[in-house]
């Protein structure tokens, strides 16, 4: 079957009937399964790469013009259903490329057996990775974005109404509704910043790199990876190699500190939706109830968020202890990657867009917010601020409040709150930038994300015979 | 469906409907598949229930014993099928317990409805989840004994082949087979005590705390214990919740450990494969080789268990970081520990599986692991200790031996190991000790698995009237 | 300086001077300061050795019995003066091994040069890493069963007292302070049972291997496992090395699992000691306050058990990624396990001790919890419970609750609790189990350290001539 | 002492003798040496802080131009023996900023006590950590460079030599010394990609949060940040205080990569530099030798710096563990990032520097490097890639090359290492390229350093009274 492994795919396997039932099935491990996320990438990387074959300075041309054509309509058949959810894989394929290059060749016969020659299944897998992660990351970074965007909105609306600010839990200052919103949506651009940098380390094309070394043949990698709508081609062969979980541990990570920004929100839903606080009121269609408790709204999904950060920590732990240490070259040790790169990323993509639509029904509870000011010491600092402010030494001003705290029973939470106007305070919020941020940050996502669209799109149609 | 639920279980929805969707879709994740895993036990959990609720000293009697037995029997008949994996739970059921309850509800009308009287679905969830790995670890120290006994049995047969020792990799002194085989199954000794402490905490029953803080019936706790072979209750009724994430990550850790032992086995066996060492040969039905060149055997299973390690230690900082700080009380971030061990057994039981066949056909290669003691330096401490035991200084030995290092080229590295004869050393390794000990864990285990099964059967058959 | 080193010590330095400053500097690290943890337990592994050597039918005799006693008392002198920290590691001494052959030698001429034949620094690392973890974890297990017994005496003290149960964190069912405090009595219990059996593989003797492949002497290492009181040698000479960093991540495992029970502790109380909640006082010493709101009082202690908490789980990461797929034998990576067995026990033993100062001046505030019950909801699966019980169909019931929310008003939180009296409930807890289980672990550990203690003191007085 | 603290400090002491001594230690922890660290960073940020609060149009002016020349003339005094490593942190101090304070205070009177006017200690601690870190950024960036920089000149030196590509660590296809080496080259500088990521996120002034909640004075939060050369404040002053943890958790996953990068070339060294293989040899100053074998360099470098890559793994989990659903505000958990952050620079740091030495001293032996390709498997995939070239179909190419590998013996490792001459492959390597990439890097990096010193040192200069 893959007989056509022309350039010492290392791992591949001439005849399976050969190898032991069990180091087979421990070896293909998920793949049948996990490639179904693959499979159209790999369409992708398998018609730059006829196309560049058929373009080779090279005789004899290993594809003709029209037999790159028809290679190329099938594989975008087999995109197309990929797509759907319809492809499927099964345990004799062992894996997507397998799988797909046995349908070309079912489809076109000996045409179908060339368009392995110089390059390997490593080579293959590394590059539909890229592929999948590259836009993996561009969605990821467009619900960033929007989530960012509600939590600003949100800010915005409610920017006024005064929450106790705390540390350590405890009521510490007079803060607002905008304060605490805007809180996350500027951690959200930091993660933004994290989460490109992952892109741009992901957008280069491994394609080319063979077994990890090259092949004695004239390959043009700077076309492939432009018919692919990557930035540049990976530079060196064996780094092409390398890089695959080198790759996925930097992605991992990334998203680990986004989990991690949904986590303390989460957090802070939980805490302020407990009874006793009622700050803010989570839609009820959004929480589970209680089959005997007609009181109770639990709020799982944040619950499941504060773990799934948790397991984004293993994730990116385990990405990166599969490659601490590994020498050079391929190891079979890589294809583990895949599954945390894509467990990773399907957490990731749920938790912010469950976590969005949380964000965009909730409501602030004016009255328990300002209720939560009857403790005074929480105005102490304010007023010892003024006092000084007003010529006090500190000292005198620490001991004034102390001494009479129940006079801080008259401070008024909203004019409190409305009396630190610095940069970013409750009365120094610049929402206009925050939506400046997030739609640049969206902006830029979505762009990108047509015009590699759009240059796949292109790559699958058919060219004409005079290249 | 679920209005049965008399216990507070926190978590279940009284009317699906009214959830969002997507919240929905979120909260029930992968349970519908994971849940095939414990729907067998969630059914030996829900028969140990029932019947202690027949025999509960209350009036009216929840459960009569001709009740209990109609019941029992659907449940039997459940288990069977789980066990056969033919149950199936849909996304409406949510999970396996919602799922059995609705087909005891369909086939005993409302008495189904009463089953679930006096527990939760955390409950239930925390006793199928501690039969499920009670079982799975009998299974792992059985598995884990097996591979000890192999690789004792390798050492023993060519325990006087020499090996070169080595420390920084560099070769340091004369060693041999033996040494090397049983120093992993001495590992394996050690993993097993962790596993079987792993266990020892596993092996108490949460049974009858219901949403945690128990109910006001007289339920009988010891009762259940018993008849699911636990040892006996969780006592404090939280506690039986709160453990639930600690019982996992107690569990994750230990066969971490396991892990940890087969990757530096592993590591071994890649490098001493490769054909500049030589020293083992891998059965060739065991290698994955490649599409392109004949001689290429590689070691793929071996780099999969090194990377099955590196994900043992992301689930197990996942697994941990779920519960770090939660508090007290049932969370739904518990949920999630749930794949984690689950994925954590499936790992290591399968890599133990394919080592111990692996280790049943690994042959060394004396011409080659001879061949190794060219390179004289190997000798030089044994030489020096030699002169020193004749009562050279050692100063002046080390001189001596410096600077003749060519003479060592004469020194036979089998008689070199075979000087080595005390407690542990290449000449003097007790390989019946080795034997004894994986034949009393490997015994234990079976034992133990033995006693539980025959209990659980016991469980699953009618009761007599008079009882 | 340590050109006695007779046994291959694969990583000693001959001769310093030819090694680049900045590798030695590099390669020592953190060793001169890490190793005063280690020094007095080296002196004993040296003393054992010596006296071994003594006894060793050799001849000639390496040591007579007369030199042994002069060895001997030096080591005492150098390990009573580690005890008091007054001893010193200078960087020309590397680490302990090299600080202490060099007093020796200092004060006793060429009979210390003696003291490092047949073994390696590996050798002696391995030895005084095992003898202080020993150490350190039967002091661990004496502090978790006096915090287990310090919340027991809490709790029963207490038990009375209701207390919200919480699911979802959402007040679900009442409970109690019994409860709540034994909750984790019990963790601390099981928890004893993980570092037990971390206790059990670090109890063996990993002295006699040299470095890493024993020696062509007659060395009895039955004999040496004894004078340091193990429980037997470790058997393989080869696995005494690969066990180093292995026994170490156990170790730090069982101590996460152990920082994960109190980070749950130390999060609930974070939380209830809010002053929206206020269930429990921690004592006004025991927080920090602020130098400006006079009403603050932080429960730092708790916020710094949790980070040390998720340090643990750092470390225990850490510890288990060196050796993660590390060929066998002795490689310089197992130096970087020593810095975090140290912290690991640092953390984790300054963190129990500090809660059980915290736990033994915790006081509850009844009104406060008793107040927490003014939300009715909070009893309705009782009352369900009441009236399935007296025989009302559960959605009748379930529905009649519902419907009659405000009459749960009327119900008493006191007789709520009281009314749960099975296994574990606030009813049915069993103080004196709890009491007897923590006594005996707290004895185990204590007269296992006396015998211990007995045995070291025994091997460093002088022997008589006639042995 | 720290009456002073005007903006609510949230964890400060106002009477130490109060706080029960172990909670003090507890607390404290080792702040006191860490904080040696910050110690000169802490002075920029009072003397911006200071600076801006003279220029403040507030009345009456909290410090006159001249008071604030007399201030900041004690601080650059303090930060220069903090430079010079003098400064010292007593136990009572608790902290670098107490200890700051008191010094300037002692020094002036009361003008000293007004420097904590407007802010907190978290506020202090995140403006330290922040330009401490961003420092430590820039020199890593360099340090990385540097290595690049060398290993580039390495390969481009050899870039000819051949050198056996492998996969699964089997021997693979014909490789070469340039292309081992620039694969290295190239993950660093994708690693700088990473790391800048993470400078970008630091380099944003959290100053003027006071305790994270703002304060009702009219700071100028974008001059504090101009004053210290920041890109920009954090806006949100909540997010300031949020960020903490963050900000450490990204540096510390970026420097994780790098490790990881560092791993892989170590592991490479370890296991070439066996004599089995010999291809590099590393200078003999730079291993570590054998008391005993005189024939031994072990790579002791390389290996720890795998084991430091390992720490690392543990050190992002650990920091990301602190952070996993922390409340928002300022919580005393984070403490525990500064010391895994700084830990994790001083690691990563020096294995950089200690690798970039190692790498500028190694040397490929030819010989060794061309007698590995003896084995003629290693040229079958060019040989069959030959024959399909020519126009044979792949199968009878396939059987061909196998049927007579030994013809393969005639092949010349450097022509085949020739024979690929597409990008990236051993002949077709841009070593400019990378020298310009590195440059570039490089060259940023130290105009960025050259730029915020200049700044910090404007900073430092007393001011005209007329501003």
């Amino acid at each position: 079957m893959n007989t056509t492994n022309s350039a010492g795919g290392s791992s591949e396997q001439t005849e399976i009937g050969k190898i032991d039932r069990d180091v087979l099935l421990f070896t293909v491990g998920k793949d049948p399964v996990l490639d179904l996320e693959l499979a159209e990438w790999d369409c992708f990387g398998t018609a730059a790469h006829v196309t560049m074959l058929s373009r080779m300075s090279y005789s004899p041309r290993i594809f003709s013009v029209e037999e790159r054509n028809r290679v190329v309509s099938v594989l975008a058949a087999i995109a197309e259903s990929a797509r759907k959810r319809e492809f499927k894989i099964s345990d004799a394929d062992q894996d997507c490329h397998l799988a797909i290059e046995r349908i070309v060749t079912e489809r076109l016969g000996e045409i179908g057996r060339r368009i392995h020659t110089g390059r390997s299944r490593n080579d293959q897998s590394a590059t539909a990775v890229r592929l999948y992660a590259r836009n993996e990351l561009l969605g990821c970074i467009g619900e960033m974005a929007q989530l960012a965007s509600v939590l600003t909105a949100f800010g915005r609306c409610h920017h006024s109404i005064p929450m106790v600010g705390r540390t350590h839990l405890q009521p510490a200052m007079p803060s607002s509704v905008g304060v605490w919103a805007t809180c996350y949506a500027e951690a959200l651009l930091d993660d933004i910043t994290l989460v490109k940098a992952a892109y741009d380390v992901t957008n280069r094309c491994p394609l080319g790199s063979a077994a990890g070394y090259g092949v004695p043949l004239p390959i043009d990698r700077d076309l492939t990876s432009r018919l692919l709508a990557f930035k540049e081609p990976v530079h060196n062969v064996m780094y092409a190699g390398n890089s695959r979980g080198k790759t996925e541990s930097a992605v991992v990570s990334a998203l680990c500190q986004v989990m991690l920004t949904l986590s303390r929100l989460a957090e802070d839903l939980v805490l302020f939706s407990m009874p006793e606080f009622g700050y803010f009121s989570i839609p009820k269609e959004f929480c589970t109830g209680s089959s005997i408790m007609p009181q109770k709204y639990n709020p799982d999904v944040c619950e499941l968020i504060r773990a799934r950060a948790a397991r984004l920590i293993g994730l990116s732990a385990g990405t990166a202890a599969i490659i601490k240490a590994m020498p050079g070259g391929y190891n079979r040790d890589l294809q583990d990657t895949k599954e945390l790169l894509i467990e990773a990323f399907n957490a990731t993509r749920s938790s912010l867009r469950i976590m969005t639509r949380i964000a965009g029904g909730l409501m602030p509870v004016p009255e328990k917010l300002r209720a939560a000011f009857a403790e005074p010491g929480v105005f102490a600092t304010d007023r010892a601020l003024e006092l000084v402010a007003g010529g006090m030494p500190f000292r005198d001003a620490y001991h004034q409040v102390r001494d009479h705290l129940e006079d801080l029973k008259t401070m008024d939470p909203d004019k409190a709150a409305a009396a630190k106007t610095h940069t970013g305070a409750p009365a120094g919020l610049d929402f206009d930038m925050y939506d400046a941020r997030t739609e640049a940050a969206s902006g830029d996502a979505s762009k990108e994300l047509a015009r590699i669209t759009q240059c796949l799109a292109n790559l699958m149609k058919p060219v004409k015979q005079t290249s």
